[in-house]
């Protein structure tokens, strides 16, 4: 159970680095440890959780080269790492400058018929955070941040594929006293973080299906609340009305941002008979423009793929997909550089919904472009999915896209961009079908979720006896 | 699979009803029939949906005699019975005049740097609801009500202990053809249940922690939201300064009410040393005003134990106690009179952790009573339970009870009072510990946690090209 993990990195390929996942008995020492100080912690008040968390983000700034340091060679990419940086810092501030409003809204007196009733509401003590590799610094933070501020005590346990972050993060915590008795970063795979479900009050897992089965199953039979953000396909529809520029900018990026790892990217994308030619043209000339950072983080804009087994599957969309008559445009394969893997933005048309890469989720560089004649189609195609994440819609007017967008059966959806909800905290999000379980991480549930509403009840009225005593 | 289920009458212990469950394709069927007649229930409005309830609600008015016959054959009670169609009709009432502002501030515009924000609400299709045989009418539309308002098809799965009361609703809803085709209530037992997990999009569980990690399981395969009411352990404490002739019948009252067969009723009592004894002395003093609804429903406050495999547990749970040295004060066996099983109000004292009486849920008319002398082990022993549900606590003033309140893990907590959960719906409480899962049946979130919410990111800002056709 504590066996080394030795940990690859995605530009050379080589194993550099080395994680130790804890004993069973340390990990259920340290839940222990963490759920005796979260007591202190709530009573602490909200002042006083926001002041440590700012004195976290104050000792992270000072070590801020090693964190991107850190962050680079857990990803291979710079700018998208220095971009996590300064998102989960400004994560701080916000749900700091947050919290007040909405945790004051929690508590509330009523009056009711003979009932003076008070609203109220207590954290849950120790919440579990299950993160992955793609953004791993942002989505190992996204929950734990208003878990924090809610009251809980959280332990967060990062991808195996991408640990090196928690390092940094960890020695600006020793730094803050109240938080680092609170607040920890675990090392380990799928088998501590199964053992950490075990211990916890609540689970937040951000990955695949299948490991969102597992967790979800397992929170049901302890009976804890699981927040899950799991896969997407997200469709892009184009209708014959949309800005073509506008549209291939704003779907290049969304496809291929991140080399395609995020659960938010485009998969897919449904375009108007009208436009098709015109739309693949532009896109293709816009993606070839595009880089690999190879061999230098600066020398081109897409990074490597993080997990060697993602490059596998990548790899088989593209074989399944060219095998099933798809035609590739530009990229379409997944290449060996200096150890590491890599794959160009790629364009496929004469795709259809046999091929796995229309279907299931690719997480790299790849637009399969596939036309559509009616609007209805378009949108059948676009719930033809297991999952339901997010969704784009390009058309003007506006009213047009939005119509179409309401058809969709997915989260949030963007109109005439895409991937907005990377840009976007405010807007409460759940998912459809495999994407998903349980509150949103966005908008005021984001924080709300971690606690349990709890309701005195004070009677009134000058206590009458029960209805027999009046027979 | 569809053979047929034999009912036993809680008063004459004879078979005297027989309910069939559908065969599975049936089930399916039936599920799909809803399913499509969701979205155009959906696109009636909230007005038109609330003017189907009310049509049903007019309907079931007009057969309420046989409601009542068929209520009082299901649990062989009579004034509950009553109470309990009185308290359904009026949620209609209460839910058509909540439902349009609830639903109201799910869509809401909102402007946010570079993006307009429009945040709306859809409602989870099919929703499954499986209730339980202890308030057989209340229990199976609780759910139910705002999941049509909301917009959702529910398929109903009564207790097959208490089915009788279906027949009679059904009658009434063949009147009402919009709501027809969107509600249904199906015959079956714990099989039909999981049949029907397999076919929803949410399901809403009312029943024992047993069937409840049964359907929590169920629900996480399929990644679909379980909302869990089950058992409850209910503490009330009473401490030295409370008001004793109010304690002891609120107590009563809330032990003993529908012969204990109720998820909120106070199944332990702890009272201060110092008040014990006489505590004791009235509240026994109490109960043995209190008789048998035998041989007619209307000789007694008492019901008949409804269900044959409870009368079976309240009888270990008595024999384990006094056989551990708990004293009996009145009460304290399950009594067989005229085919049906009885049980008076039993008060226990001399009881203590180790005791079946103190820990597990009896759902009996029985009030086992402890004494403690600090706060604190009252505090500690209320909350040494696997349930955490609700709560009660007597002293004055009311703010000496209101800190010890805070202290107890139960989703609401009666002051004063006990069991008054059942006389409110404005305040979110959510169940502690195995107690349930999942959002507030009361309170706003009891219809807005059967929508999801759906964010429409609409980019205002001319859209610049992505920072990477910037360098």
């Amino acid at each position: 159970m504590s066996k080394p993990i030795e940990v690859r990195n995605p530009r050379t390929g080589k194993y550099d680095y080395v994680i130790i996942p804890p004993p069973e008995k340390l990990l259920s020492q340290l839940c222990n440890r963490l759920r005796r100080f979260q007591g202190p912690w709530q009573q602490l008040g909200l002042e006083g959780r926001i002041e440590a968390l700012q004195q976290w983000k104050q000792a992270i700034l000072s070590l801020r080269d090693k964190l991107t340091e850190a962050l680079v060679s857990d990803t291979g990419r710079l700018s998208i790492s220095v971009l996590e940086i300064d998102s989960f810092l400004s994560s701080i501030d916000r749900w700091c400058k947050l919290a007040p409003e909405l945790l004051g809204e929690l508590e509330k007196e009523t009056a009711i018929p003979f009932i003076q009733l008070q609203q109220t509401a207590t954290p849950y003590p120790l919440v579990g955070v299950i993160s992955p590799w793609n953004f791993p610094l942002l989505l190992s933070t996204i929950d734990t941040i208003p878990a924090l501020l809610a009251g809980c005590a959280v332990v967060v346990k990062p991808s195996e594929i991408a640990p090196r972050f928690t390092a940094p993060l960890l020695t600006a915590l020793s730094t803050v006293p109240k938080l680092r008795d609170v607040l920890t970063f675990i090392e380990g795979a799928g088998e501590t973080g199964a053992e950490l479900i075990e211990h916890v009050d609540l689970v937040c897992l951000t990955g695949s299906v299948a490991t969102g089965r597992k967790v979800a199953q397992a929170a049901a039979r302890r009976f804890i609340p699981a927040f899950l953000e799991l896969g997407g396909k997200d469709a892009a529809i184009v209708l014959g009305s949309a800005d073509l520029d506008l549209a291939t900018s704003a779907l290049l990026w969304a496809s291929v941002v991140n080399t395609g790892q995020s659960c938010l990217s485009i998969e897919r994308i449904y375009v108007a008979d009208s436009i098709f030619e015109k739309f693949v043209e532009q896109l293709v000339a816009k993606a070839q423009r595009l880089n690999l950072a190879y061999p230098t983080v600066e020398s081109g804009e897409i990074g490597p793929i993080i997990a060697e087994k993602q490059a596998a599957i990548i790899s088989t969309h593209l074989l399944d997909a060219v095998e099933k008559g798809a035609e590739v445009h530009c990229g379409g394969e997944v290449e060996d550089h200096g150890g590491g893997w890599w794959c160009r933005p790629t364009v496929l048309t004469s795709v259809n919904h046999s091929m796995k890469v229309m279907t299931e989720e690719t997480f790299g560089p790849i637009m399969p472009v596939m036309s559509f004649s009616k609007v209805e189609e378009a949108v059948n195609l676009a719930n033809d999915s297991i999952y339901g994440l997010s969704a784009a819609v390009f058309a003007s007017p506006e009213a047009q896209a939005l119509e179409v967008a309401r058809q969709i059966d997915a989260g949030a959806i963007s109109i005439n961009d895409a991937g907005l909800t990377a840009m976007m905290h405010e807007g409460e999000k759940n998912s459809f079908k495999f994407s998903g379980m349980g509150g949103s991480r966005m908008g005021p549930a984001a924080l709300t979720r971690f606690m349990r509403r709890k309701a005195f009840l004070v009677k009134t009225q000058s206590v009458k006896d029960p209805w027999w005593f009046n027979n």
